[in-house]
C-alpha cells in the first residue's frame, strides 16, 4: 500500500458513504494495514456522533464503526493529504461542490464515485462531471456499483460489487483497497456500462414499485424488470457500453437487488406513488433522496437525443410529471414494454 | 380458427395444466369462438370436482373454471378429435405416458409442452422426448414458458409469456389460441433457449431459496440470480440456443419471477433446505414436485458432457446429494460463482 492510500477521504455521510468508509476500514484491518478514513459531513450532529459514539444512527442504526474512521464538517481538513477521495453526495448538487473542493485536493489523487445519477441539463454521468470539474484524467476516476444495498453491507452480509475505471491498474488498486471479508469487488474497464446500469435501475425500480403499490403480481414485476434491463442495455450500448456489463453484477445484479428489496429508496418511493400518494407527499415522507425521481428526467432526455426507445422510463417520467395516472401505468408497461420480445 | 383447434386436450390436472385450460377457455371467449377444453387427470376426485364444481381446489383454491372445461380420467375420451394437445405432467414420467397415448392421437395434432425438466438418463428436453415418442416433426411441437406463476394467472393478474416452435407459423397459431385479456404470449423460434431457461431456473431457484433459508440478504440473492443466468446462458449457447432469449421473458423473466415468489415450489423447497430440513423432509412437506430437485442432476450431467462450467448447479447438486452442507453453500456460491465477473 502506497503512502497516499493510507489516508482516504469520504465526502458524504449518508448511508452509502458511511458504509463504504466501514468497508475501507475493515479491508485495511483484514490486510493488516494502517489506514485513516475521514468522513466529511454537512451536519455537525452526524459528525459528532461518528467521532464520539462511532455510529451514524440516522442511516445505519446500531452499526458500530471502526475507530480509524473520524469525521469533520471541515472539508479542507478531511481532504488534506488524502490520496483517495470517495464521493457520496447527491448527484444533482455535485458540480458546484467539486468546484469548491478542487483547490483542496492533494496532487495525483484518485477519485471514486459511489453516486448513481445523471446530471439534469447536461445529461452527464458522475464520472464525467468529476473529470471535468477536477480537471483530472479519466484514468484517475473510478466508479463502484453493483447489488449493494448499504444496510446489508453495514450488517456485513456477503456482497459482491464492481469497480470500474478506464485504466485497469487504477480499478485493481481501488478493488484491493476495498476488499473486506464480506465485500468482494470485481474490476471492469466499462465505466459507461457500470454507471448507466446504476442510474437507470433507479428509474426501473420506481416502475416496479408502482406496480407493487397497485398490487400487481410477481409475473408482471419480472416482466418489467426484464424489459427494463433491455432498455437500460439499449441506452448503454448507444453510449459505448458493453452488453456484457449489463448482464453482470452492475447491470442485472443491481437491478434485481434494488427491485427486490424493501430497503431501496427508489423502490419504496415507487410503491408509495403506486399506493396513491402524490410526488410531494412521497418526497416529504422519505428522509433520503430517491435519485430515480430526478435522474428519470435526464435519462428520458438523453434517450430522446440518442433516439433510443425507453418505454418504461418514458412512462415513469409521465407519472412523475402528472401526465399519466398510476392506474394507467401498469397495463401500459406490460403492453408497450412487451410489444416486441426479441427487439433488443 | 380451424375445426381441430375447437377441441383441445390438456393432459395433467395440476396447477399449471388447469390454469392453462382456463387461459385457453378465456382466450376463446374473448375471441367469440366456441371451444371445448378437456382435461385428463389421474385422480377421480379432482376430475369430479372440475366437472361438478368447476374448481380444482387443491391447486387453485377458489378459482372458478369456465364451463367449457370438462375433465375425465379416460385419456382416450379426452384425446378423441383434439387438434391441440397440451402436456402438463411431471417431466420424469413423461416418456412412458407418451408411449401409451400415441395410438390415441388425432392425425396432424399439434403438441404443446408446459413442462420444465430435463429427462434423467437421456438429458433430453421435453420437446425432444415428445417429438421422439409421438414420432411427429419438430414443427408440430411447441413450448410455452415465461414469468408464469400459475396462481397469479389463475387470479387473472396481467402476465406475458413466450410460445416457441421451430416453425414460426405453428408458434403464431398457438399464441393466437392462448391470447386472453390477462395473458399475452409472444413468439420465438428458439425452442432450445426457451426450454433451457425454464429448466435451469428451477435449479437456480433452489440455490436462491437455500440462501434465503440461511438468512442471506438481497445483495447475495441478486448475485446468485445474476451468475445463475450467466451459467444458464452458457448451457443454452452450447446447445444452440440464443443469448437474446436468455435476456428475455423465458430466461431472465422466468428466473426473476421464480426467485422472487413465495408461490414457487423450487424456491420454497430451497428455503426449507436452507432452514435445515433434510431432502426427505422437504419432499414430504411439498404437495407438488419441485422439479429442480430432479432436473438438477440431469443439468449437471449435461453440463459435464458439454464442458460447460455451471458452479451454482454443481453446488446445488452437491447439497441435494448430501455432499455439501447448506452452511457451506452460501459463501461458496458467492466466492466460486463470482470468480470472474466478465467470464461469460
Amino acid at each position: 500500500m502506497t503512502h497516499s492510500q493510507s489516508v482516504i477521504a469520504v465526502l458524504g455521510a449518508g448511508s452509502w458513504g458511511t458504509t463504504f468508509a466501514k468497508v475501507l476500514a475493515d479491508a485495511a484491518a483484514a490486510a493488516g494495514s494502517e489506514r485513516s478514513i475521514r468522513i466529511w459531513g454537512r451536519r455537525a450532529e452526524v459528525v459528532e456522533q461518528i467521532n464520539t459514539k462511532h455510529r451514524n444512527e440516522q442511516y445505519l442504526k446500531d452499526t458500530e464503526l471502526p475507530t480509524c474512521i473520524t469525521a469533520s464538517t471541515d472539508v479542507a481538513e478531511v481532504l488534506d493529504g488524502a490520496g483517495i477521495v470517495i464521493l457520496a453526495v447527491p448527484a444533482q448538487s455535485l458540480r458546484p461542490q467539486l468546484r469548491e473542493w478542487k483547490p483542496l485536493l492533494a496532487p495525483g489523487v484518485v477519485v471514486v464515485s459511489l453516486m448513481k445519477g445523471l446530471e439534469l441539463g447536461t445529461d452527464a454521468r458522475m464520472s464525467e462531471v468529476i473529470a471535468e470539474e477536477f480537471d483530472i484524467p479519466a484514468a484517475r476516476v473510478a466508479v463502484v456499483s453493483g447489488p449493494n444495498l448499504a444496510m446489508e453491507i453495514a450488517r456485513e452480509e456477503p456482497t459482491a460489487s464492481v469497480v470500474a475505471c478506464s485504466d485497469e491498474a487504477t480499478a485493481v488498486s481501488i478493488a484491493v483497497c476495498c476488499t473486506a471479508p464480506y465485500f468482494r469487488p470485481y474490476t471492469s474497464t466499462d465505466v459507461v456500462g457500470v454507471e448507466i446500469g446504476g442510474i437507470v435501475k433507479n428509474v426501473i425500480a420506481l416502475a416496479v414499485g408502482i406496480c407493487e403499490g397497485r398490487q400487481m403480481g410477481d409475473n408482471t414485476k419480472a416482466s418489467v424488470i426484464t424489459r427494463g434491463l433491455a432498455e437500460t442495455s439499449r441506452l448503454a450500448l448507444a453510449l459505448g457500453g458493453q452488453a456484457h456489463t449489463m448482464a453482470g453484477l452492475a447491470g442485472l445484479g443491481d437491478l434485481v437487488a434494488t427491485c427486490s428489496s424493501p430497503l431501496s429508496r427508489n423502490h419504496t418511493a415507487g410503491r408509495l406513488l403506486g399506493e396513491g400518494l402524490t410526488l410531494e407527499q412521497v418526497t416529504e415522507r422519505m428522509t433520503q433522496t430517491a435519485e430515480g425521481i430526478k435522474s428519470g428526467h435526464a435519462v428520458h432526455e438523453l434517450a430522446g437525443k440518442l433516439g433510443v426507445e425507453m418505454p418504461i422510463t418514458a412512462a415513469v417520467v409521465a407519472v412523475l410529471e402528472g401526465k399519466m395516472s398510476v392506474d394507467d401505468l401498469g397495463p401500459r408497461l406490460l403492453a408497450r414494454a412487451l410489444k416486441s420480445e426479441g427487439d433488443y
